[in-house]
């Protein structure tokens, strides 16, 4: 079976129609996916950005919000435009990673619909483990596997993986013959790709 | 009948497939398009940039020439990477402008697959008469036209009217309402806005 990843990120925007969209279209094409939660903290610093360019660069700024206000009434999925701007995803990255499967998955759609559909902190330890018990996550064991030396260092394992493969943002699609594909926009291609259909 | 601006810069990368796609696209939709080119120059400046986005952040620029060759290749249509990049494209965004209609398009066109396809100098005046010449227009008088006092300033104007309405890069789409969409990615969408089927 055809293989590929779907590289993500918390805080970051764009991500939340695509992690909505991605699991149906990757089973359509009979391709199977590996959710990966990752940070680009590291990959914008080494830019030398310490903010979303989203608020360094307002223009752009500006242009996104329409745009993901757009597609996601494109999508029939609510929009609320998180408090602060980038929410801080690094908990809830480390609790994404400590899960496996379809439980991630499940999580990892949460988050995105608590944080950008109904405007919920995902910094927060209980919003979090509200949403790990809804996908039927022992919430108080995750957070504890999610906290340990061993997972945090698998987090920053996973964004030098996503630096060396060059992930230049999120989302972004991986297909098995490690060909990128960046952008809620570019989902089908690199999934069709992934599929052998080119 | 439902009208829409198509943006673009010569320098930019993505403009290359948009320019050749968008006309077919437009009338497919019933749309009336109206080819605007303009500087991107302005905009980056704004922002704090001296050169292209591409070459400032290598790990993006090595992104986006892969993804060029691959969208390229899909098309069925050549790609070279010009050098250097970005081409000076002053004086190829003053002839386009000091054109009309379809001949503004049909130049344009010719433009990008000059630079991106055969990798030939779009800054040179010869290059750009031999394509004002295969397009039917006169090369010598079309080229003073440019270069007159009334069409630079014709040029900044579009150029301060494109930040103006959001413009943060080419391509860009702007519907009827002033809505703008950016990217070879959303064209469709771009288009299907402006022809009122949401």
């Amino acid at each position: 079976m055809a293989g590929a990843e779907f590289w993500y990120e918390f805080a970051s925007t764009y991500s939340y129609p695509a992690a909505l969209r991605v699991g149906a279209l990757a089973e359509a094409r009979g391709v199977s996916l590996v959710w990966r939660p990752f940070l680009l903290g590291p990959i914008f610093a080494a830019q030398g950005w310490r903010d979303s360019p989203f608020n360094i660069y307002p223009a752009k700024g500006r242009y996104m919000w329409r745009d993901l206000e757009r597609t996601c009434e494109a999508m029939g999925v609510p929009f609320r435009r998180p408090e602060p701007f980038p929410q801080p995803s690094l908990l809830a990255a480390r609790v994404a990673l400590a899960l496996k499967g379809e439980v991630r998955a499940a999580f990892s759609c949460e988050v995105y619909k608590a944080e950008f559909g109904r405007g919920l902190p995902i910094s927060d330890r209980e919003t979090l483990a509200s949403l790990l018990a809804a996908c039927g996550a022992d919430p108080k064991a995750t957070l504890e596997r999610a906290e340990s030396d061993a997972n945090k260092a698998a987090l920053k394992a996973e964004c030098a993986r996503a630096a060396e493969i060059g992930i230049v943002g999120a989302p972004s699609i991986v297909a098995g013959d490690g060909e990128v594909f960046w952008g809620n926009d570019r989902l089908e291609q690199g999934l069709d790709w992934a599929a052998g259909r080119r």
